[in-house]
């Protein structure tokens, strides 16, 4: 969908304002008709706050309408593609149209307690999770009560509703939604950057597969062009930086033992924080290696 | 076998002295006989060299022979259970007892191109040497000359000839086969050892499946209460400490991220001196880790 | 003076006992003779808990006395020479007999303020402490209650005791009243230790000034041939470690800048537990270098 | 003295752009005059090209005469102000205006010996040095043969020359004559910058005497406002940056040790590249500590 700008919104009429808003809140073009009475917005957050209080100031029955009209995660309408496309890129971001049996069937038994219990589909921001993290967010929320998981799910109902606002609309600001994380390589035997070094980053799964998320290689200043994950949340997970070391050395003409006692050096961490910065540095001799979470 | 004091041996004649040592060369007691000659050893060193002497110095056609008596790795031979017992157990110690199809076949033309090459057996220590490096050392090797071969192979013999002196004769020294992995964890955030840290130690094979070695607990001093690898060399090839400081942070109610930033620290490095002392510490907070190779 | 064995110890006569004890408590043979029922001593641990067990279930006029016969610290008598070889010894290991004419009136003062409060001299186990640290408890304790302050003397004179006891008697077991002050140095550039370099240990005063404790060079094991500091209480003060890295890098022939990036390194730290185990290492490429209090 | 245009010098004509340059090169406006040929420059880099070719093509007896208008460092006629206001400034830089009456003997005997051997005074770029590097080249030097140090007086006199063209000339590029030194400090155990750390820069000579350059303080993000050095050559000199981290522990409220183990973290370190980026961090816990030069 095209963007549109602040400027354009504020100069829309109701009707306008609400198609070009009306999917940001799934299925509920009445929260942005009711945003329209504070415009003009000077920046996007004031347009999103519009958004989220008129949310948050709903009589509760409506609340409960905007969240039933959320689709269960990898559920038979995401499965049948009877979501809306918003819904179904989001939940694709996370993994969730590529389940093995034993996750589907896990979230199955999951969605039938969840609805069995609060009678509505449990929702989450999945572009801010892993697998592993929705699974885990998804059994702990079934031990919270009722008003708990009321609240939970319209916070995450704005946390969606923000990623998209922030996706679709140009403005002067943004909306604190992304996160980067990034890393640069430092050879502490020569005192300088190490160019050159190939990057794989995994997502490492509890189950201890691996998923390839992007390779890049160092350039003269040890860093790589682009930060590995931008412009989007980092999704809470578990991940594995591996550095090719080994033959970085190797081209150096450094001396080192056959077979080198670095080669490729794995470096495993977690996101917590979806929306910070994470720079995870590697500084690194053909014998020794250190790693922190830098900024 | 029964250990034999190197006093004992002083006191043989030579047939009790070749019966005691006749399968430290393979099938060869014309060795011991030999080096009987050199009594009395006042070290096992002295023994060593008198046995490896008599190899290095025999006819060309006996050294041959000599070489002649080793089993294939892997081979058919060894398939059917018709090797010596130490050779089996040395076999069975580098994980030739349990090759996938594929590494069978890969030895299989291997052991086919050396015979038909060079008209003998290839011989390798494989007690110094992961499954990965002895095909790399085979692969190698089939490039050398025919007398370079000869070479390698007695020396190969010899270091074989003393891991089994070594564990057979109990004298006032050893012989320098054995090598020592190590490790320690500290905790830096407090300056001390990390207690409780559970650890793991796998092979890493070139394939990427892993084997786990075995499994310990770090003491009062960070330590564990014996060496990772001891009284024996290391073997050639890539391995895998797993520490696990997320479960050590969390029992130290030490405040960290959910989930926790660092939780299994990978350390991946390779072993090239089997009779080297390689200590691989970990220093580690919630947020930061280095190692390096101590000593 | 002579040691005596704990088991000639066992076998004296009270006059004897009390003779070869007497002066472990400044003046007070009667705390041997009190000590001497509980014979006998199947450790140099029972002995010091038999002496110090006197002392705290004394008469408070019994224990006043005792505290009245210790000498002012760094005043006239100690100055005149009129205080006892042991004290003589214990004040001069923290310096107190080579005091600046400020530190000396500050002594001075102190001393006055403290028998002005309490109508007792101001007791601390200085060979604990260097002279910063002693400045600091006597500041510090000044703003103490008089019970408070008994109390504290008493411990300070069982800690004096125990180190003249530790020095004094021969036995099958220690007194924990010895610290110990280590390093090693680590070439991570080569995974080696670093053989050769010179090191220099310094008592830093918070004035700045510098007092050169000892030189050491390691040794292959990158290790000096015996602790910096052991046998003794590491006392309570702030130091630093100099090492001369850019020397050892230049026979290295390792290529540096000219001048090194690294030179003389230095490590500033305190010890705060005189009867701890502090290791302070250096791990050290020609461009970065890493410490840490180890074990 | 004002800044110029690129474009302005460019309109000039040859008698106006020798006043606005002539001082470019110590009492030489001729050679402004013969770079005025090249005219227009479209950088100032083209510019710098144009002088110092100028210089380089000359005939020897003009570069003779253009090497004895310098005048001598620390010599007779800087004491008495008899010099260019430029130079006085560069002299000053250094610290050559505040010398010990030792450093004045100094630089008058290898000013004598210097003119003895040569005929000529000793030249170099002082802005790129701290004292002690100067004298260390001057003794140097004094080795060279006659050839070697007429080369070295043109390639010094150049250096000045390109330091005076990049403060007075504004163009859209700038000649490469300035250095970054920075830093930033890390709390490796809470796995963010280090806020609020107090940190002093010394120049450290080689007799053992520091110069405070100046103290900064860290922002949120570890940093300091401002490089701690920028805009300007670093001097090819020893430094000490000085690390308040024992502070910010106890601001913190980190439990620490009494007194804690690391109070001020001294960084001993040379820059040998004036015209390089030193980036010399703290990663630090109350109980260890790494730095390196990074980038």
């Amino acid at each position: 969908m095209a963007m549109v700008s602040l400027d354009d919104l504020n100069r829309m009429d109701r009707e306008a304002f609400a198609t070009a808003l009306g999917d940001v809140f799934e299925h509920s073009p009445w929260v942005a008709e009711t945003a329209f009475a504070a415009r003009p917005f000077s920046t996007l957050n004031a347009l999103h706050e519009a958004m989220t209080g008129a949310v948050q100031t709903a009589a509760a029955d409506r609340q409960m309408a905007l969240i039933a009209l959320h689709p269960d995660l990898a559920g038979k309408a995401a499965r049948e593609g009877a979501i809306t496309p918003n819904s179904r890129h989001e939940q694709s971001s996370a993994g969730l149209d590529r389940l093995s049996d034993d996750e589907f069937a896990a979230f199955h038994r999951l969605n039938a307690a969840y609805h069995a219990k609060f009678g509505m589909p449990f929702i989450v921001c999945v572009r801010r999770h892993g697998k592993d993290s929705i699974l885990r967010q998804f059994e702990q929320r079934l031990h919270n009560d009722e008003p708990t998981e009321r609240r939970a799910a319209l916070t995450e109902i704005c946390r969606i509703a923000a990623l998209r606002l922030d996706a679709r609309v140009a403005a002067p600001d943004r909306l604190n939604v992304c996160g980067r994380l990034s890393t640069h390589v430092l050879d502490t035997q020569r005192g300088a950057p190490a160019a050159g070094v190939a990057i794989a980053l995994f997502e490492v799964a509890s189950s201890g597969t691996s998923r390839l998320i992007l390779q890049a290689t160092t350039n003269a200043d040890g860093r790589t062009e682009r930060p590995l994950i931008a412009e989007q949340p980092i999704p809470i997970a578990q991940y594995e930086l591996r550095f090719a070391v080994g033959a970085y050395f190797a081209r150096q003409k450094t001396p080192v033992a056959e077979p080198p006692f670095l080669d490729v050096v794995p470096i495993r961490f977690a996101v917590a924080e979806p929306e910070s910065h994470y720079h995870v540095p590697l500084l690194v001799t053909p014998w020794s290696y250190s790693t922190y979470r830098g900024s």
